[in-house]
């Protein structure tokens, strides 16, 4: 396949399929550098104390009854939807039971995943109404983009997961559309995936369709499906998030507990304050979950940028959300729960130089913190407006070179190629020696993207730059793509259920 | 000024300027985050014992005889120009005398720069035969180009240094040209610079206009200038380069001695056997600098990348280049020298996202690792073939961000924001609350070329992309440059000296 990234030696080579003409597999990376901490231990001890002061003095808002009954049997104080929490009672709630690593299922057992501990998992973009191509500009996203995009993220080997809401299919009435949505990647991908949030029916559909894939036994005693559970920051909870999360919780499967943050809007516009309060508001939320089904699978989550307090603007790939993307991840190790941020974040328009800067402002930041599961690995533009088809392909080449990054320095005889040294001596070139033969073929990161032809031979080649470059091969892959094989008795049965869905209510946009 | 970078209150506030048309200074980064480092103490342990081999085993080729007697006075095996060093010699040599950091004098004191230690100081591209810009594409680089990347570079706050070679002026015959492009350091910058190492003579002549600019006993006294002395890795030093280095060491001015490494060429095509081949030839040529003069200062340096094993181009911006500038920094932290290495580095021919993909995967690994002189941190473009007009200024940019990042977080009361998020609560929002107030004019970094705004509004000022506000930007720029003034008298006396040497010998273009 002309687009499969190279292939490391020894490095996880999970590859023999006994399908030829699926991508390459590399289910998720294993990190083996360090994390990269900017607080110390005094400043982390410091943001955990205020954020403890802030669910015991301020309280967030759970809007959703069920959620004030369970906290109130907990020992919560709870006025109205006012939740005040006595000191450590949700840090002991989610550490007497949530895991600190879980492993997600996927239809294809080789690509199931494992999140938290050493482990990075990458996800397409998330969310957009708009998508975005170099031959038709930006338009309103339609259900085919969807099916585009589950198809390139089950084609690009530096993804390991197919995501959730890829664009939003609005060419379908919004009620129904999830139906859609979790079909695709069930039928498109056999990449893990996620299920829909907008409301509670909505995520027992998401069950009910895990069911009819991976059976109904095998979905209570594993996680197949993880779910985005935004707080309305600052320091609420909506009814339908929690009771989606509820749904989820309580069969097993994973929510991302995410403060959404825009700093100098729904938090403070200082770094330390935002943690502060992204730790307070992921703290209540994850407890929910644990108080739901104890010992559930949840994430620590958090969408953190600032604003531009000019024209009230997200901005991103700036210094300051960096530094809270860095703080909240050492905040969840120590809680001891998997971590969700970052991604390849920009506020440009179009997948330029600015685009580019961003992203891998917030996409190198990401790795180094060592952040398990990561949403908008590819493909984000426009602050999360537009879902880009050059802008997937480019970023995903950029994950391939975080997944070297992640392999450290191999410090093998090999590597250390002293016979190289000798063999070469002072004044000539290693171009032709042994150990250049033995090694080059894996000796350095390929890209799919980049052009690193001379001056001369790229103008001949049309001087074209690298959006014009990704503009091609997105659409080879979409040409070249092949869908996985699927249990004709499952698809049908996944169909049936969906017509049975749509049939029993009215279209609506609500 | 429309170009300078917002004010950080507190943060090194040295903006006190009698002259009111002068640039914001910034005299260097105090890094207040810890250096990231991805080998242990082990794998460092290893690096160093297979360099100590390669110069007791292999040895270097030191093509100058001066350079022999120092070393056969010190110690050394030599036979031929090969020198061989007994285990620990060169690192004795280097820790006897080496400052760990040292000042390089500016003309105006207020751009002093420290260099070492938890400094970081930027300097722009160096070497380009060639510039691009918008509006006339690519083409050999003239004095006037010179000059005008000299008037940017003073004009941009995050370039704390006025570089060397910004660009080769190929309109002056070779053998004289470095009289202008020192004179240009001197008369369009206050800002510290480098100086001539293409033949000893032209490094004389350099610390001959030195001597005129800043005294003839604060030369010998105070280091003003910084000097480029590259390997012919591996494991060469030619003649030119040790020459040049012996100049500016008896005249205690500093040299960066720097191994050149395209990887799988220069040296092996692994990252350890790299690294422990730059650790050989950096200590070898260390110590010369330091039998010259002890105690004169030097930056142990590299420049290495790798290259595409299809094509033979060098590559940048991928994932083993990092692992190396990583690595490199922590040996020569061990070693107990400043050091210099990364930059804003790609192989793109235009300012694309490939471009700024690759830049942005340089200069954050540049940061995070804590190095201490960075080279081309903007301008390059194409592998260092072309210094870009636009890529200056987006570069320069991407450096005020680096320079918050290394601020780290503030935690501060006022930062922590607790009397913020009790006035605000839970479900409403910070952006009318005294503490966003009060704080918001310096909260976050504000780019000069991102653009943050709607699509519409983006789509009404024209659809640019970065490229384009960068063009906008740097001619607007070279309309405001004013000169800093320069004393006529020490004007007079340089001008006068170029004329006369200028005059001594016919031009040449070797």
């Amino acid at each position: 396949m002309s687009v499969s990234s190279r292939k490391r030696g020894g490095r996880r080579a999970r590859q023999s399929q006994s399908d030829a003409s699926a991508p390459e597999i590399i289910p998720y990376i294993t990190r083996r550098i360090p994390e990269y901490e900017l607080l110390d231990e005094e400043g982390l001890v410091l943001i955990e104390k205020n954020a403890d002061l802030i669910l015991k003095e301020i309280g967030i808002d759970f809007r959703y009854k069920p959620a004030l009954k369970f906290f109130k049997e907990a020992g919560a104080d709870i006025q109205g939807e006012r939740v005040r929490f006595p000191e450590g009672l949700c840090r002991q709630i989610i550490q007497d039971s949530a895991p600190r690593m879980f492993e997600q299922k996927a239809r294809n057992p080789k690509r199931n995943v494992m999140i938290g501990g050493k482990h990075t998992v990458f996800a397409p973009v998330y969310g957009p109404p708009f998508v975005r191509d170099l031959d038709h500009g930006r338009r309103y996203a339609m259900i085919e983009d969807f099916r585009n995009f589950v198809k390139l993220a089950y084609m690009l080997p530096s993804l390991h997961h197919s995501g959730g809401t890829v664009c939003e299919p609005t060419d379908l009435p919004v009620n129904k559309r999830h139906f859609d949505m979790v079909y695709s990647h069930m039928k498109y991908s056999d990449k893990p995936f996620m299920g829909s949030v907008t409301h509670p029916e909505r995520a027992e559909d998401t069950v009910n369709m895990c069911k009819i894939l991976f059976g109904e036994q095998f979905v209570d005693q594993h996680t197949v499906v993880v779910n985005l559970i935004n707080a309305n920051s600052p320091m609420v909870f909506d009814e339908m998030m929690l009771g989606a999360a509820e749904v989820y919780a309580r069969n097993n499967q994973a929510s991302i507990v995410s403060p959404f943050i825009l700093a100098g809007a729904m938090s403070p516009v200082t770094a330390a304050g935002t943690m502060a309060q992204i730790l307070a508001e992921a703290l209540a939320g994850i407890a929910f979950t644990q108080l739901v089904r104890p010992g559930s699978p949840v994430i620590f989550g958090t969408f953190a940028s600032s604003i531009s307090m000019q024209s009230g603007a997200p901005t991103f790939g700036t210094p300051e959300p960096s530094l809270v993307l860095n703080g909240c991840a050492s905040l969840a190790r120590r809680l001891g729960v998997p971590f969700r941020s970052g991604g390849s974040l920009c506020a440009s328009k179009i997948p330029d130089a600015q685009a580019a800067y961003e992203s891998a402002n917030t996409i190198l930041p990401t790795i180094t913190a060592g952040i398990h599961f990561v949403l908008h690995a590819a493909g984000w533009l426009e602050g999360g407006l537009a879902s880009s088809y050059e802008k997937l392909v480019m970023d995903a080449d950029q994950l391939g070179m975080m997944q070297v990054f992640c392999s450290g320095t191999d410090l093998s005889e090999n590597a250390q190629a002293l016979d190289a040294i000798r063999e070469v001596g002072p004044g000539t070139h290693f171009l032709g020696c042994e150990h250049t033969q033995n090694n080059f073929k894996t000796a350095f990161f390929r890209s799919n993207i980049a052009d690193n032809n001379s001056f001369e031979q790229w103008e001949l080649d049309g001087a074209m730059d690298a959006v014009a470059r990704a503009n091609k091969l997105w659409k080879q892959m979409l040409k070249e793509y092949q869908a996985p094989a699927l249990d004709p008795a499952i698809d049908e049965a996944l169909l049936d259920y969906i017509h049975q869905r749509k049939s029993s209510f009215a279209d609506s946009n609500i």
